[in-house]
C-alpha cells in the first residue's frame, strides 16, 4: 500500500474521553473514531489490525473442525422468552419493534438462535457432534460504555456452539477448542493466560477465561511459576499449609486501647501480621433455616474470599453481621473480635492457614484488649477448616509446582460447558442410536474479536505509541524516504524496496505523503510498524539503508541483503 | 472439504412458503434458514457462496483504490435529523431506544455516518479525492419481506462513499466505480446489464443500476443487440422514426358501435394495430398553474410512459381527466377520442411515431365512431411532438446500433452521482487550494452481496437445482464414490484424488457420506458443484473416473490425466 493513497490521519492531541493506554493510541493513530456513546467506525487502518484478528481467528476455527455460518443479528423475542431470557438478561439486552409492533433483541450472544437452528437442522446422533461458529456482530447496551472497544456496546465476536449426545464428547470438543484458542493467542504473538473461571450467571460445569495479560486489566489472575495452573484469584486455591506447630506459649491479655486492627495490634506488639488473626462476623443459616452467627478467621495479612466463603454450607446468602448481632454472640463491639469465650454458642470457621497457627494473636471480644499466645485445643476448641482466603504472590501453586504470582488481565475470550440448560428449555432433541429422543449438551465458546484488538494494544506499547505483534500489525513494513523531491534516485530506490518487498509476499506500506522525517518516524512508530525501512540520500551513497525493528532502540545501517534478511526474506 | 465433516441438510421437500426459484432451491439445498420474517440464517452451505460474492467485491474494490472501513450498524438520531430522514426515510427504517431513551436506527444505508466521519476526517483538498467502502449488515423493514434473501429485512451490503471537490473529480469516481463494478459480475460470472436509472428519491444527477438477467426479474429492461445501451423501460429512449409519408386517404367517418379499444377497431376495419393512434386524455396545468386539458396520442400497438409524458412542461403532476373533463373538452364519451375537432381549445401532444404516420385512424369524438384517413396539417395543426412510449422489442437502439430486445432484470447494484445535498446538510467542508471552506460533492455505490446470491441462482438454474458459475459456487468439484466399504480401493483412490485436487488448490469436496449414488447425486446437482468426478470398482478396474459437468447431458469415462484437463488442472 502506497501511503498517499490510504487514509491515515493520527493526531498528537490526547482525547480528553479517553481513560486507557489502547484508547488513547488507537484514537491518536487514528485507528477509531466515535459515532455514539459505545459506537466506534474502524478506521481503514483499524479495520486491517480487526481483520487481521478476525483471519486468525477463523482460521484456527476451521482448522479445529469448527463450521462456520452467519446467523441474524436481529432476533425474535418469541425464542427468548422460551429460555426465559427477555426478562432475566436485563438492561444489556437491546429491544426494538418493527413496523408490525412485533418484539425483536439486537443479539448479545446467540444461544437461542442456535438452538433454534440445531432443533430444526440436526435430527439423528449420526450429526453429532458437531460444532458451529460465527465472526458476526453484537450489541450489548452497557450502562457505562467506555475504554473505547474495549467496552463499546457494538463489537465483533466470534461465538462457537458444540451439540454432542454424550458428557465425554463435550469434554473432548471443549478440550478441542481450549488448544485452539491456545493457537489463536500464541499466532497473535499475545502473552495470555488460560485461567479457571466462575460460570456465573450462565451456569454449566466448566468453563475457563482466556486473558491477555496487561497491567490495566480488571482481572486479577493468580498463576504458578512452574506450571500453567492460573486461575482468577477469585478462585485460586490456597495450598495447604505446613502442619501446626506446638503450642510455646501461654494465653496472655494484651492492652490495646486503640487498636483495632490487626496492623495496628501487630505493630504495638512489635510481631509480624502473620502471627495476628482477623475475625468477621458473618450470619448464615443453620441446617433449619434459622439465621446463624459465624466468625470466619483468617490470618492477618490475608482477606477473606467471599466467593470460597460462601460455597460452604449455610453461607449461600451470607450478610455481615450487625453490631447488635456482634454484641449479643461475642459480647464485645468490633474491633476486639475473637472466637475465644464467645457470649453465646457460636459457629467458627478458620482458614486453612489459621488452622496451622500456634500461639497467635486474636481479639478478647473485650473492647480495648487483645489475646495473645492463643492456641487450638487448649485455649478454644478445634475449628471447622476451609480454604477461605485469597491467594498472595508467594503462595505455593496449588498443583505444587512453583510459587503463584499475581497478575492482571484482560477477557478476550470464554469457553463454557454449557449442559442441557439451553436444549431442553428450547425442545431440542436427536434420535439416538436406539432410536429415542435425546436430549444434546452444548458447549459455547466466546473470542471478542474487536477487544482483542485494544487489550494487544495494553500489552504492547511505549511513550512512541502501539508496537505490534507481527501478526497484527496494519503492515509490517514501513519503508520511508528521506527528501525523495530533492533527489529522484531516492524515491526510486524506496519504490523499488517496496515493490520487491511486496512481490515476496510482505505486507509493506510506502510513506510517500512527502512528510519531514520527524513527522514521519512519529506516525510510524505511533500506529506501530513492526520494521522501519529508511532510504535516504546519505544511505544510497554508503550502499545501504537504515533499518530498525519497532522494539529496537537503535537503528542499523544495513545493505539491501541485510535489510531482507531482517525482514525474514 | 470432506462432506462427512461438513453440514449438509438438504431437503426433498419444497417450502410451501417459498415463491420463487431461488428462494426454493436456496431451502431445498439448505442454504438459508428462516429464523424470523425477512431474517435467515446463512448455513455453512449458503455462508460459502455469501463470501466468493463478498470476497470478489473486495477485490475488486481494493483494485479499483477504495479503502475500506467499518461502520456501526447502529446510528443515532440526532444524525438522521441533521439530513431531515430520520422521519423522510418512513417505515424502513428500524428505529429502537437505548437503556437511556436515546433515539438509533439500525442502519439502512450510511449516507449520513459516512458524512459524519467525513466532516471530523477531511480536512483539506489533499486528502480528496476519496472514496470509503464497508461491506456489512444493513437492516430494512420491508413492509412485505419476501423471495427469501431476495428481499430479506437484514441483508448484506458493499456500499461505497466517494467525496471529490470537482464535478469532473466525482464524474471520473463514477465511471471506475461503474467499470468496477462490471468486473465483479464479469468474475461471478453473471449475465448483467447495466442500465440508466431513474434516480427516484435519492436525488442527484447521473444513476445507473446494475442487473443481473433473469426471466423473474421485477424489473424490465431494454437492451441493444448491436451495443452497450441499457435502460429501465419506463426510461429507454425511442429512436426517431422514419419520415412522415405522404397522404394517401381523404378522411372519412367509420361507424364502430361498440369499438372502444385500438384493437377492435383495428379488428373491425381488418388493418394493423400500428395504423390507429390511441388518445389519452389527462389534466395538466398550463404557464399560469390552471388546469390545463391535454391528449396524449400513441400508436395503438404503444403503450404510453409516464415518466416521459410528466418531463414535459406542465405535465410534471399530471392526472387523469375525469369523465365529466373528456365529455366538456371533446365533446364525446371516452372510446371515440381523438384529435380531430375538439369541443374546446386543447393541447395535443403526439409521440414521435404518431406525428411521422400518414393516413391513419382515431376516434371521432362521436359515440360510435372513428376516423380514417386522417393527415397531420390537413385534418388537423401539426401537434406537439415528444418521446412519450415505451419502447418495445425490435425498436431500434436510440444509439443507432441494433435493435433492441427486452429483458427482465435484477437489481444488484446501483452507483449514483449524489452531489452535495448531504455534505451541504452535514456542514461538512475542506480546505480548497486557495484555503476556502469548500463543500465536496459525493458519489455512493452499493451492491447487494446477499441478493447477488439469489439474483445468481434465478439466472442459473435447472430441474435438478442450482447451476452455479464456477466463481460463486461452494465447491468447483464434487468427488463421488460409489460403494466404498464393498472395495476399499474404492474410498482409497477416491480420497487421493480429492488430496491431489485440493493440494492443486482447487476447491473440492468429497462426498463421504455414505449415501447411495442416487441420492449423492442428486445433493450435488441440487447444491450446484460444477463438476462431478466419480470413483467406482467399474472406474478404476478400466482405468476411469465418471466426468460430469452440471451443466453438461451426458457422462465421460475419462482417465486422470482426462479429468485433470476438464478441471483446468
Amino acid at each position: 500500500m502506497r501511503l498517499s493513497q490510504f487514509h491515515l490521519h493520527t493526531s498528537k492531541e490526547i482525547p480528553a474521553d479517553a481513560e486507557i493506554i489502547s484508547h488513547k493510541l488507537m484514537l491518536k493513530a487514528g485507528m477509531i473514531r466515535k459515532l455514539a456513546s459505545g459506537l466506534y467506525t474502524w478506521t481503514p487502518l483499524g479495520l486491517r489490525v480487526l481483520r487481521k484478528v478476525e483471519h486468525a481467528v477463523r482460521e484456527e476455527m476451521n482448522a479445529a473442525g469448527a463450521i462456520e455460518l452467519l446467523m441474524p443479528s436481529v432476533q425474535p423475542k418469541e425464542l427468548w422468552e422460551e429460555t426465559g431470557r427477555w426478562e432475566k438478561f436485563g438492561g444489556q439486552l437491546l429491544k426494538m419493534q418493527d413496523r408490525k409492533e412485533a418484539w425483536y433483541c439486537y443479539g448479545p450472544t446467540h444461544e437461542e438462535v442456535i438452538t433454534d437452528f440445531a432443533r430444526n437442522e440436526l435430527a439423528s446422533y449420526k450429526q453429532l457432534p458437531v460444532t458451529f461458529y460465527q465472526i458476526q456482530t453484537k450489541f450489548r447496551d452497557e450502562i457505562r460504555p467506555r475504554f473505547g472497544v474495549m467496552r463499546a456496546r457494538e463489537f465483533l465476536m466470534k461465538d462457537a456452539y458444540s451439540f454432542h449426545l454424550s458428557d465425554e464428547d463435550l469434554e473432548r470438543e471443549y478440550r478441542n477448542m481450549f488448544d485452539a484458542y491456545c493457537r489463536i493467542f500464541e499466532r497473535l504473538g499475545l502473552q495470555y493466560r488460560a485461567v479457571f473461571a466462575d460460570t456465573g450467571a450462565i451456569g454449566g460445569s466448566a468453563s475457563h477465561e482466556f486473558h491477555v495479560l496487561a497491567d490495566s486489566g480488571e482481572d486479577a489472575i493468580a498463576y504458578s511459576s512452574g506450571s500453567d495452573y492460573a486461575a482468577n484469584v477469585e478462585l485460586a486455591a490456597a495450598a495447604a499449609p505446613a502442619p501446626r506447630p506446638a503450642a510455646g506459649e501461654q494465653m496472655r491479655r494484651i492492652e490495646t486501647p486503640t487498636q483495632k486492627t490487626c496492623e495496628a495490634v501487630a505493630a504495638l506488639m512489635g510481631i509480624g501480621l502473620e502471627r495476628t488473626v482477623k475475625s468477621v462476623a458473618v450470619v448464615g443459616a443453620d441446617a433449619e433455616g434459622a439465621p446463624q452467627f459465624v466468625l470466619a478467621l483468617v490470618r492477618g495479612d490475608h482477606v477473606v474470599n467471599e466467593i470460597k466463603l460462601a460455597k460452604l454450607a449455610g453461607l449461600g446468602e451470607y450478610r455481615p453481621a450487625t453490631e447488635a448481632e456482634i454484641v449479643e454472640y461475642l459480647g464485645s463491639e468490633p474491633g476486639f473480635l475473637g472466637p475465644v469465650g464467645p457470649a453465646k454458642a457460636i459457629r467458627v470457621v478458620a482458614d486453612r492457614d489459621v488452622a496451622a497457627m500456634a500461639d497467635f494473636v486474636v481479639g478478647a471480644n473485650e473492647a480495648g484488649y487483645h489475646l495473645a499466645g492463643v492456641n487450638w485445643g487448649r485455649d478454644l476448641p478445634e475449628p471447622e477448616v476451609a480454604d477461605i482466603r485469597n491467594v498472595v504472590a508467594g503462595d505455593p501453586s496449588p498443583d505444587g509446582q512453583g510459587t503463584l504470582a499475581l497478575c492482571r488481565g484482560i477477557e478476550v475470550g470464554h469457553v463454557f460447558q454449557l449442559g442441557r440448560r439451553y436444549a431442553e428449555a428450547m425442545k431440542c432433541s436427536v434420535l439416538d442410536e436406539n432410536g429415542k429422543a435425546a436430549v444434546p449438551t452444548m458447549g459455547c465458546y466466546g473470542v471478542g474479536v474487536s477487544r482483542i484488538v485494544a487489550a494487544a494494544i495494553e500489552q504492547n506499547f511505549d511513550d512512541n505509541g502501539i508496537r505490534w505483534p507481527e501478526a497484527m500489525a496494519p503492515w509490517k513494513v514501513a519503508v520511508c524516504m528521506i527528501n525523495p523531491k530533492k533527489d529522484a534516485s531516492v524515491a526510486e530506490a524506496a519504490d523499488t524496496l517496496y515493490r520487491d518487498l511486496a512481490a515476496a509476499g510482505i505486507e509493506v506500506v510506502l510513506d510517500d505523503r512527502g512528510l519531514r522525517p520527524g513527522a514521519m518516524f512519529a506516525d510510524m512508530e505511533l500506529i506501530g510498524i513492526p520494521h522501519r525501512v529508511v532510504v535516504s540520500e546519505r544511505g544510497l551513497a554508503a550502499g545501504t539503508f537504515e533499518y530498525r525493528a519497532r522494539t529496537a532502540a537503535e537503528s542499523e545501517n544495513l545493505d539491501r541483503a541485510g535489510v531482507l534478511a531482517r525482514l525474514g526474506v
